[in-house]
């Protein structure tokens, strides 16, 4: 992978792009939206992620020497596209809403403004950072609202891509997760890394009580025993005789989780390793987790059905212009209206209505011009949405790196206490809140 | 993203290291075999994805400066474990399937044999890339032969993480696929690409036929319009006003696509377009392009399904100590043998058994020992499926880069060929071969 990210783009972009600057419209002053037409899966809200990741990627949106040579000898564009492309950096600007925050039907999660060369060229990059990420987040934050104050890690990396099992980790932590095994995305986001031992660890040995034994002499008996490898019984008993009573914890990854975490339990108290922690791993998902919220479990390791999205592993968002100046330099609204697919056209300013604390709407305003609304007089507790992300091609710093990650956790948990009760369930429902649409003028 | 591969690594896999340098356990010989104990989905056959994107990652698999300042900052491992890492590089040998072969469940389709301390730290990017790549690869093949000789592109990037885009656009060609959208898996991997424009194309003008005019004044009359703008059949007409009957091909990306599809082609051969190709692009997966079978469709874009491995994003893969050396230096079978996730221990050689061409059985030889066995006597025909990836370290040239790519596409296309005709069917079933366990021994 080169270190540029320029060419993690849809062909297409470039050709416009090449076209554009033949007929004079590449100037045209655009404004394009990212948005979702509906939330996957009969969920009930969504959690934008990625927008952290997209800041940085945009630093390094540029056409090096590889990238141009490839345009140029694959003669992917013209010449005069590749010469402009050799300047080529992003001047225009980014609003939409903060990473963590919650998104419905139409909401307008990004809108980004610029000249029609600026900001088509944007769309594979966004749209690949935030389909991706939104799923994981989308997924990660259902099943902690599961999980109540029982610590959830997130496992998965094995079952996503390597780059996609790092974004995976990090948006996890941010959705609600507490840690990650991810080392890379302890190392490159500041997240929570958690993990002892594989079967593989047990099996290298002679013995599972050669294993335990290693394994605590070198973590101490606070370390957590994998003991479902031979007899979980037979294990759970090994464990408790190397390590003493006061042993951290024990896992289990695999049987009837209900079943052997009860059987488990007993057997650990009767023993008299009564603080002993009993951390589930098998193929959770969001449902699993509800389903042992009577169990004696003290946390969950959760792997497939978190990076893949538990059922989504994208979230559907489209990139779409929605305004543009025309021939005489006024602005027009746009949008598609062949059957199927529609959008609504005109730049948008969105807030969320609460009354009581408790979010009521998603309050879309849309503007035939282009100035940026004021917030609107009937809704005094409305909060609005968005915030600067990209101004006049420099990303907000305060977004990015580990501080990013932190201040959208943060974020996302303190908006996901504004979601009415009824938003909490796990079944395929209607969104929680309706988007209302409203003409700027009429506000 | 350091350039590093090596945290791309859960956090047990070095704790496990860490426990087994001070016990001395890290220096016995070990087989670890990454294997899928099904088929996802119901799927007939699976098709092996990313072995060489994993020779890639290893080359680059060291703990540079950055990675040995987190694990020794973080302690997540002792100081002796960050000296050992400081020297490491994988010097154990790998054995396994082709990229582009077939696998079913229990095909060992790699083999990672070393030092418990070589191989454990490989778990999770071998696992990484094969279960992405896998299940990309398995569905694309099922597109690819649903849509038999019409061309296939993938342009699904934005539904993915932005390197997983690249690496799924990757898949498909090898799976079958004739070109993709995504312009680095264009520089990087020498994949065809392809793609002219969007709607905001035709949204950026100031009518439909200003953009089209500009389009072909740029491209040519052998490119493809998008004609769903607005309206279909006006789009037509305005299209082949623009271009002329010589003009390339529309593009259709909404409604009712067989419906569709046969109303333009009557308008288009009316207007004396006979030859004006036609091109369909909305949330196809297998399913729909095998029900388009009939429809006067020139050409299928494939998005979302495809760099989703269409409903099952995962292939479910799992990495296992298999065999390893005992306090005696003799070699010992291990698995796990608590209820539920079982597996078959020892070391395997495996060879697909053909009848007349046609693939019968996935024979697999278990070994208690270490030694490669020879073609089975009984089989003349069988086809023996593993190769040398990495020897002591060094990976295979042959099968990285452009060129790997291409070998394996070849390969692919070559062993579809051997299925028997049930297993082209899309619906749901048992594999197509059984998989047959021999004991070396009585082979």
């Amino acid at each position: 992978m080169s270190a540029s990210s320029a060419l993690l783009t849809d062909r297409y972009e470039l050709t416009m792009l090449d076209a554009a600057l033949r007929d004079g419209t590449a100037q045209r002053h655009c404004v394009f939206e990212l948005f979702a037409r509906r939330l996957s899966g009969g969920r009930r809200f969504g959690v934008v992620g990625g927008t952290g990741r997209l800041l940085a990627l945009l630093r390094d949106f540029r056409f090096g020497d590889d990238e141009l040579r490839f345009l140029r000898d694959g003669k992917v564009v013209s010449p005069e596209a590749v010469a402009y492309l050799e300047n080529y950096r992003f001047t225009g600007s980014i609003s939409g809403y903060r990473e963590g925050e919650l998104y419905f039907p139409g909401s307008p999660i990004l809108t980004v403004e610029g000249s029609f060369a600026d900001a088509v060229i944007l769309e594979t990059l966004a749209l690949s950072v935030l389909n991706h990420d939104s799923a994981v987040a989308t997924a990660a934050s259902r099943m902690s609202i599961a999980a109540g104050d029982r610590p959830l890690a997130e496992m998965g990396s094995r079952r996503a891509g390597e780059s996609s099992a790092v974004a995976a980790a990090r948006m996890a932590y941010i959705a609600g997760f507490g840690a990650t095994s991810n080392l890379e995305a302890g190392r490159q986001w500041g997240i929570p890394t958690m993990g002892t031992a594989a079967h593989s660890w047990t099996l290298l040995h002679d013995s599972e009580e050669d294993a335990f034994r290693a394994q605590v002499e070198a973590l101490g008996t606070d370390t957590t025993l994998l003991v479902d490898t031979y007899d979980i019984a037979k294990g759970v008993e090994t464990a408790v005789r190397v390590a003493g009573t006061g042993l951290g914890g024990v896992r289990l990854d695999s049987g009837d989780l209900p079943t052997v975490a009860a059987s488990v339990r007993a057997q650990l108290d009767e023993l008299g390793a009564t603080q002993t922690r009993i951390t589930v791993t098998s193929d959770l998902d969001e449902y699993a987790i509800a389903a042992l919220a009577a169990s004696p479990v003290d946390a969950y390791g959760v792997g497939t059905s978190v990076v893949t999205g538990s059922g989504y592993p994208t979230a559907g968002m489209v990139y779409k212009l929605v305004a543009r100046q025309g021939a005489d330099g006024g602005w027009v609204s746009v949008s598609k209206t062949a059957e199927g697919k529609g959008s609504q056209g005109g730049r948008k300013t969105a807030f969320r209505t609460l009354e009581n604390g408790v979010a009521t709407q998603e309050l879309v305003e849309v503007a035939d011009g282009f100035e940026p609304l004021a917030q609107p007089s009937e809704y005094p507790d409305a909060r609005p949405l968005q915030v600067a992300l990209v101004v006049e091609g420099e990303p907000v710093a305060e977004y990015e790196g580990p501080a990013g990650v932190e201040a959208a956790r943060e974020h996302h948990l303190r908006v996901r206490e504004e979601l009415p009760i009824r938003a909490l369930a796990l079944s395929r429902s209607d969104p929680a809140i309706p988007t209302v649409y409203v003409d700027a003028d009429e506000s």
